[in-house]
């Protein structure tokens, strides 16, 4: 926990928290903080900042809070990803928030089981926890916004031009050739949407109708990875184009 | 599995293979392979080919191999780990092995606890599996090479020169500033020796070390990521930086 996240209602007017739960248990146990010493923190959504910590003991810690002006943008990168089996996509909700995603857009496809969407995994009770977990892991406020889609062609024909609008669009598949950074050079923008299929791949018609949807082919290189690898490995070369200074030529 | 490994001893003079093991489970159950069909192989540190299925029943598969003339080159990157956690080490065995790494070059550092030392998670009989595993994935054959030194500085003075010579030498550190592309742009080379510390970070001795040492620091972006997803992002982009056509201006 590199940021404590706090929610905009435990601080109080004066820029008071008191903190009884796991983040008392982490500061006092792992960070082993003193009264008088500063932490990271965070509002969810809202901007970073520091606390100092005012009391301490076994039961509880109060911080005042001193809270930047800004809050940070979103991150710059959207994920379509075809729903991927429920103990993979547990492992993923904490480093998809840490990488840095605006919009988590989870899919239906051909190659989807039925019962992944079955799975306490896709409840709110289950992910919020692990995406706060990710953002304080990467010192990030803003919480990726899920949604679940059960008809991938009304969401790519109907619902995404809504969700993500603009950016530049492109569909990864093992089999393609090119990468992100010539993509992102051919055609600049300052968002990227990402779509990543299921561990079978895209059908045709999945390829196709994403192509007539503005999705350019990508891979993220001659190897095939798994689902989860690919993930991160796309997500971690998107922002790294987006970021490089002299992308556009 | 993409590609089934096989040992070199599993093929007979006449390039016949009999499977009875898991992969005749995945070639009869996951694959449903039927006569005739053919089915990407490849030998273990050998070249790649295909296989046609001679005889298929419940108990063992018959396979009759061609292999290609050529055995693929080992990964360009070579991974100096700081031990993560067992847990974080046993996701991590495929995943490296299907990014590809050459050299894994796993380490002591202040912020490794010694009990990382004592897991089955270093035995090769529990990683050999997972990087085949990876491997199969991937559709490489190449077998990263794993070593584990439990002194730090007597690797970096006296033993990396000799596991990994060449190439541009680069320690992650989340407070660095650069990331791999400028840096191979700078120093173009055709291999990249990647760093990455404990959880906790490098100590400032440790950094040092490594910079006496040739390495540059570089991050994964401005983000601080887990072990694991850092190592993850970190080999994503070495392999697409080393890949890059023009990379070197």
């Amino acid at each position: 926990m590199n940021l404590v996240l706090l929610t905009p209602s435990e601080i109080d007017a004066q820029g008071n928290v008191v903190l009884v739960d796991r983040r008392h248990e982490h500061l006092t146990s792992v960070l082993r903080v003193d009264p008088g010493q500063t932490v990271r923190i965070g509002v969810i959504d809202g901007p970073r900042g520091t606390a100092t910590v005012e009391q301490v003991n076994g039961e509880r810690i109060e911080l005042r809070c001193t809270l930047e002006t800004e809050t940070p943008p979103r991150p710059a990168v959207d994920l379509l990803l075809a729903l991927p089996r429920p103990k993979v996509l547990r492992r993923l909700w904490a480093q998809l928030a840490a990488l840095g995603v605006d919009r988590i857009v989870l899919t239906n496809a051909a190659r989807v089981e039925r019962h992944y969407f079955d799975t306490h995994v896709l409840s709110p009770s289950c992910y919020e926890p692990l995406l706060l977990e990710g953002l304080q892991q990467a010192r990030d406020t803003r919480v990726p916004r899920v949604s679940i889609h059960r008809r991938f062609r009304v969401l790519v024909e109907d619902e995404l031009d809504a969700l993500c609008p603009g950016g530049l669009r492109v569909a990864a598949h093992p089999s393609a050739n090119g990468s992100i950074a010539p993509a992102l050079t051919a055609r600049p923008a300052s968002r990227v949407v990402l779509a990543v299929g299921p561990e079978g791949g895209w059908t045709g018609f999945e390829l196709d109708l994403l192509a007539a949807h503005g999705f350019g082919r990508i891979s993220a290189g001659p190897r095939t990875l798994r689902t989860d690898t690919a993930v991160i490995a796309l997500l971690a070369l998107a922002h790294e184009v987006l970021r490089a200074p002299n992308r556009e030529p």
